[in-house]
């Protein structure tokens, strides 16, 4: 991987920043978020400023640009390939160390008295506009409205916002209409005296409408937004995507039942100007929610007398709590990956010994077997399939010029996973086809340990996730070890990947308390650098436990494995474990081998079932 | 425990809010906080306003007044007490719980429109007035501070602000000079640029200057301010105080040595002007620490543009972290408290049976043995003891009319801990004299595996305590069972029992991380409401930990406990316990014989002795 040049990118965006033709006045630093005008984690290719600046294309990261320096800050998940993809120019600031500086206090640092530093405010969240509108005030700078892109101004080749085909998702997927959710929001909002709500993120809005786009690569969700109103609909979209009669006819658009369930469609441009229209004509005791993750831009259009703004919106909460038919979808889901995987596997240990698979041709593999299952859409996520000393870098991605050939001497990750029409998948496997040698396979038991004692952990009702992170780091810790990333994020229903308003993660302290049919990952890992990585990963369902006590009437809760893919039995170092850790092991196993057995008979997958009987054999 | 009657004096209270003599305009509600002027959490008589109104006297909670209600927000562990103490003119609001309003919630939902709330701003700190202004300005109310306070208006019989005499603490006990540790402190100030410092905090204060008081009970503290700037050292504290010579050479008030080094006295009360003094003379830039928990009052004399208000202060920090003098001081101090408990365990045992041991008179052989060693002070609280259903009230205190008898057939728990000159204690054992049911001893089974899970956890520097809270949980949580406090709190070095800013419970998340040399308690418990009460707490020191590896050269941490007394075998059920917490058991076993053995043997109390060799056999 060699790093991009930006010698001449930073010298046109530094005279952007003093071009009157761009800027009302000149600015002395120009901040470039990651995401989108929906602050979404993964964007389409025409929203990627920070990588087309930097070279970074990581997930997550900012950059900022002054006269004199240029600098990104992202998580420890990318401090290796973030260092690889960017030039000198660049200086890398690692989050989550103590001596690494907050943006706004590198600001402060670095920039001449009064300076203005300057952001669009369709990209940055209203949140983060506060936050960083005070530190700066406070040192007797000022953050500015930017309304015209910088990047967009020196970017000349910028691809057009993508406008898929809109797919329409049936009760059969979704176990509720779209009205149906309609009048449950519309219940949430009459109970908490709320007029309106302002709709910006994409996957709150394809999870409202039952509909599907394909405008972001992974994440099934398409640009739009929407405002909803307790007898009004309003969805912004290009209007170009309503020709289709499936899509009309999902809306109801030519024949609407109720005149309160009418949609109403606007261009998704007219977004900014609707919002004032709306926001003119409130009443004086109206009260309009928006998520105060949404953009600074949209955000400040409500008057603040109006402004409801919350940090997790009614939508991200229902939409995380999955109904029945939801669930079902997503372990059906599971089951059909499981069977993929197996069939991976089983190729993998046959093709390995002639040298001849990469990290991309196993990838693609990999890929190819997932694509033979029914409802296949797309990969959820870009794989990571990773040898030896790439295995360290977390969010790695293969590369023709980083490319290494799978062998007997070093261990293999694949994290992947995949959008099927009923349920996203996300799993990750840490394997060897050789010898591993014992340091690796210590390692490997702490973190299947780790692993252990979250997905069986009991909990009371109402724990936030944040409460289990450290399960997760107990066995690593004891030895002096540790990961720098989460546990484990919130996974969408045929949705993005990555979503909350849950997680499992030492870093949020904010996240809502866990709830039955919330699903998340359990993912801990371990990484030395220029070695090896480990990573293991279920997706798992919140569920009732049973105790043998009810404190208080609370209830418990435990989490239940939708991922069924054998865990690497020669990894592992069984007088590391303690009886239970290896009765789970066991009964996970069990399971693995009933659940996707019996599938893989279904589909007369012989090889595939034999690797998996013989991978899921009992430890004792 | 009967109720306090409130009746007359919240009619009182109510005529007060609307009296042109106490107040400029009527207000509609009236906010009594917990805490004085300096937000300690123990408090004088004079001072306890909150419990003069409604009776309830624990160290937490928040009355508010209106015109029609009065109720009182306090936490898991005073529910009990609460309902017990309070009569039927107030609501009990229980924190924690998912229906219990905020205050500014059932103060927006109570409150006719555009209501005025009343607090006195200095007993009130300034981030809560922050909060509470804004939730209540956004609702169309507003937040007025009430100079005179009306408690005080209608509290006919309020005790005078007690002037105790100061002890001065010599290197010994101290091991820096108070010259010494304003000099750390004012290169603190120096590296960020600050140029004063206002310290409100008692213990804060007492811990700078080596002094001590007994202003209130349990706390060596004494009512004062400070104000330090880079060559200024301006002390606020009652004149008389200071005609003792001990006191004035120690602070050299006659002869100091250097400039910069010399106390300039002011009495108490003149710390607000004497603050307006120093801000009229700032210089442009210069800029002024103050905690964001001191007062409302004293915050706003600082203008935004020179105030700098911080969650911790560099003093708090500084305390927090204990050096080698302190630690040696503590270790002292916890071997002396555990020969009094060893003592009054074997005295218990003898005298339990003739039954007249209450859980008042078992509470003051505490406090007789404990006198009896070297150096004691006083009680560092009072000495919770209590007997059967009187454990599962958290912070009991046994009176006349609660006084149970201990017996053999009930569990008897006792949470105490003492002032000496060279440390403070804080330790509870839950013990039973007779034979304890199959359901006592699981419970205090779980509960001692989650002490032993914090105890002996490793983990990286750089760790808040409140990442290790459910640890201590995990065991209860398996069998449905939980405790609704906090694990552990920092303790003083012959100061306040309870200290910040470190601690470990779910509940924060601002804590500091903790550091080798930190203080706290390791503390799990479970309550049984009306049968019995569970507790296991050891006061524990942070210190480096030796691990097999060593990730990022961070280094890892664990706990050393400093509390010394046998945790009662009777009560174990081992089968329960892995092989590891059997080892701790009997480490720490072996460790109280030796350390605590040693010190009975030179004390010559050989009862003492005999009863700690038979309670410290190792478990098998």
């Amino acid at each position: 991987m060699s790093p991009k040049i930006t010698v001449e990118l930073l010298r046109q965006l530094r005279q952007a920043m003093r071009n009157s033709k761009c800027i009302t006045e000149p600015i002395q630093a120009y901040i470039i978020p990651s995401g989108d005008a929906h602050q979404s984690e993964y964007i389409a290719p025409c929203d990627c400023r920070r990588e087309f600046i930097c070279g970074f294309n990581g997930s997550a990261g900012t950059a900022i640009v002054t006269e004199q320096h240029a600098a990104l800050w992202t998580d420890g998940r990318y401090f290796l390939q973030a260092s690889q993809q960017m030039d000198s120019n660049w200086t890398l600031m690692k989050m989550g160390l103590k001596e690494t500086p907050s943006q706004e206090d590198w600001l402060i640092s670095v920039l001449p008295e009064n300076s203005k530093v300057g952001v669009d405010p369709w990209i940055i969240a209203a949140d983060q506009w506060k936050n960083m509108s005070k530190a700066l005030s406070s040192a007797g700078h000022s953050l500015v409205a930017v309304q015209d892109n910088l990047i967009d101004a020196i970017w000349e080749d910028r691809p057009p916002r993508p406008s898929t085909k809109l797919m329409a998702l049936g009760l059969k997927y979704t176990g509720l209409t779209w009205q149906d959710k309609i009048t449950a929001l519309r219940g949430k909002m009459a109970e908490r005296k709320i007029s309106w709500f302002v709709v910006t993120a994409l996957d709150e809005i394809a999870w409202l409408f039952n509909l599907r786009g394909s405008d972001i690569e992974y994440n099934p969700v398409f640009f739009a937004y929407a405002i909803i109103g307790l007898s009004n609909i309003k969805l912004f979209v290009d209007s170009k995507r309503l020709l289709d009669p499936a899509v009309r006819q999902h809306l109801e658009l030519d024949s609407p039942s109720q005149p309160d369930l009418t949609v109403q469609c606007f261009p998704y441009e007219s977004v900014f100007t609707e919002l004032q229209a709306v926001c003119a004509a409130l009443a004086p005791k109206d009260k309009m929610w928006i998520c105060d993750k949404a953009s600074c831009a949209l955000t400040q259009v409500i008057p603040k007398a109006h402004r409801s703004a919350i940090p997790y919106t009614p939508l991200c909460l229902a939409k995380a709590v999955k109904n029945p038919t939801e669930i079902q979808g997503m372990k059906m889901a599971h089951i059909k990956d499981a069977v993929a995987l197996c069939e991976l596997f089983a190729w993998l240990e046959k093709e390995i010994p002639k040298g001849t698979v990469t990290e991309i041709s196993a990838a693609d593999k990999a890929e190819e077997l997932r694509s033979q299952q029914k409802d296949f859409v797309g990969l959820s996520f870009p794989s990571i399939s990773s040898v030896g000393p790439n295995g360290a870098i977390i969010h790695y991605r293969p590369l023709p010029e980083t490319n290494r050939t799978l062998s007997l001497n070093e261990i293999y990750l694949i994290d992947s996973g995949a959008q099927y029409k009923d349920g996203t998948t996300d799993v990750t496997r840490t394997v060897h086809f050789g010898t591993p040698s014992d340091y690796e396979k210590e390692c490997f038991t702490y973190v299947l340990k780790g692993h252990i004692a979250v997905s069986a952990a009991i909990f009371p009702n109402g724990t936030k996730g944040h409460l289990l992170d450290s399960f997760a780091r107990a066995a690593l810790w004891d030895s002096g070890l540790d990961y720098l990333h989460g546990t484990g994020h919130g996974v969408g229903c045929f949705l993005n990947v990555h979503e909350g308003p849950c997680g499992i993660s030492y870093k949020t302290f904010a996240d809502e308390p866990l709830e039955a049919g919330m699903i998340v990952s359990d993912e801990p890992g371990y990484y030395e650098d220029g070695s090896f990585g480990i990573r293991l990963e279920n997706v798992v369902l919140v569920v009732p436990a049973k105790t043998k006590y009810n404190y208080r009437n609370r209830g418990s809760l435990t989490f239940e494995p939708l991922t069924l893919v054998p865990i690497q039995l020669k990894m592992i170092n069984t007088d590391l474990l303690t009886q239970k850790e290896r009765d789970w092991v066991n009964d996970y196993h069990r399971k693995c081998r009933e659940t996707i057995g019996a599938e893989l008979e279904r589909q007369g997958r012989k090889e595939a079932l034999d690797w998996l009987v013989r991978e899921t054999q009992p430890i004792v």
